[in-house]
């Protein structure tokens, strides 16, 4: 039994980080096919859905122990858990959001956090205008009382969506409080060696210039062609 | 003068797509340092900032023409520039934000538009109790404009922040309207092909899958160590 257990966890660190990268896809699209009421599907059948080749997905789901039965399929609700266990989904991490501005209520008010096992156990925020309220299922704190309720309760992940210019003084007081997961959207990168955190940073926008990239690469190319014609 | 322009043009398209990511990094980075007043900086200390061995960086920014000089670094509001020449910022791209919850309200009020040239013409929604009024500078609409106020307006981005169940009859719409760049935030993820626009699928979610699995081996190789002691 003892055994056993060390060698799930064991296998955790095994799987190589590209194809660590490519679960959260799976992931997504497995929550689908069940919500459908879907319980086996071909490789083939996820490659066209998903997109990418079948050898890719085979390769990809065979390298966490082979769950693909020849000529059968995968089973949904497996290769969902065996997925979710891997990636720690349903871990019962706990985080606080810190920034109860709009992306802050935004992200609490989303289903993400329950889809993946995360609990929010409340929003931080210095302004008394929404101090005590309470956004999806999150009460509002004052800023000051994050040591005291990190006292209390455990927390994994701190969610920062608190302005850029707060990020020195907020690495601080959770470098202090040990907390050991960063969720980072402040737009201020937060180097994780210096924290002794995971973190996370999130740069959305970085998004947005790829797409403009390639809308202008789109428009040469149209303009391009016109010239030609 | 002809010959320049179609120069310049064609080597939007010549950066490799590992290095065309890359840059909006880079893009932030010397942001920052024109915000600091810097105007020359050498690999090595912009190597030391981003965390990326210097080598990367030459590799990075000498594939679109030489800005360092030996013993006097790179120009930072030249590379600035650069960077954004090759990125399509300041290219007056104008969007429509679909979906005037949280999310959508956390956008536009957000510099990061602005930040990129991006303009906002408004938003959309079919809730009356936000219709007609102003988040940011942006104005929201009734969704049953959306069509007029495409043939008023040139729009290059559709900005996607309504639910999930609501993207099957939305991207027959933009379809129909010919909208070349969709930045799509509602988790359903958008096939370009089908669409025939530019899309880029945002699921920030998968990040905090991420961040789960990190914490995770944290977790794990703390209590390997705790064992072995």
């Amino acid at each position: 039994m003892e055994k056993e257990n060390k060698r799930s966890k064991r296998s955790v660190g095994d799987v190589s980080p590209a194809v660590i990268k490519r679960l959260p896809r799976y992931f997504r699209y497995l929550r689908e096919l069940i919500r459908n009421g879907r319980l086996r599907i071909s490789s083939g059948e996820l490659s066209e859905l998903m997109n990418v080749t079948a050898s890719q997905i085979r390769q990809d789901l065979n390298c966490f122990g082979g769950f693909g039965q020849q000529g059968y399929g995968y089973n949904v609700n497996y290769l969902y858990a065996k997925i979710c266990e891997i990636l720690g989904v349903g871990e019962g991490f706990n985080a606080v959001v810190i920034g109860a501005g709009n992306l802050g209520k935004a992200l609490v008010r989303s289903p993400m956090f329950e889809k993946r096992g995360v609990n929010i156990l409340g929003l931080f925020d210095v302004d008394p205008a929404v101090i005590g309220r309470t956004f999806g299922d999150a009460k509002v704190y004052d800023m000051s009382e994050l040591e005291t309720f990190c006292e209390n309760h455990t927390v994994d992940v701190a969610v920062l969506t608190l302005p850029k210019s707060c990020v020195p003084e907020i690495s601080e007081r959770l470098v202090a409080l040990n907390i050991p997961g960063i969720w980072n959207f402040t737009g201020s990168e937060i180097d994780a060696s210096a924290t002794g955190a995971v973190v996370e940073n999130v740069h959305i926008g970085d998004s947005l210039m790829t797409l403009c990239y390639e809308l202008r690469l789109k428009e040469l190319s149209e303009e391009r062609e016109g010239t030609d014609a």
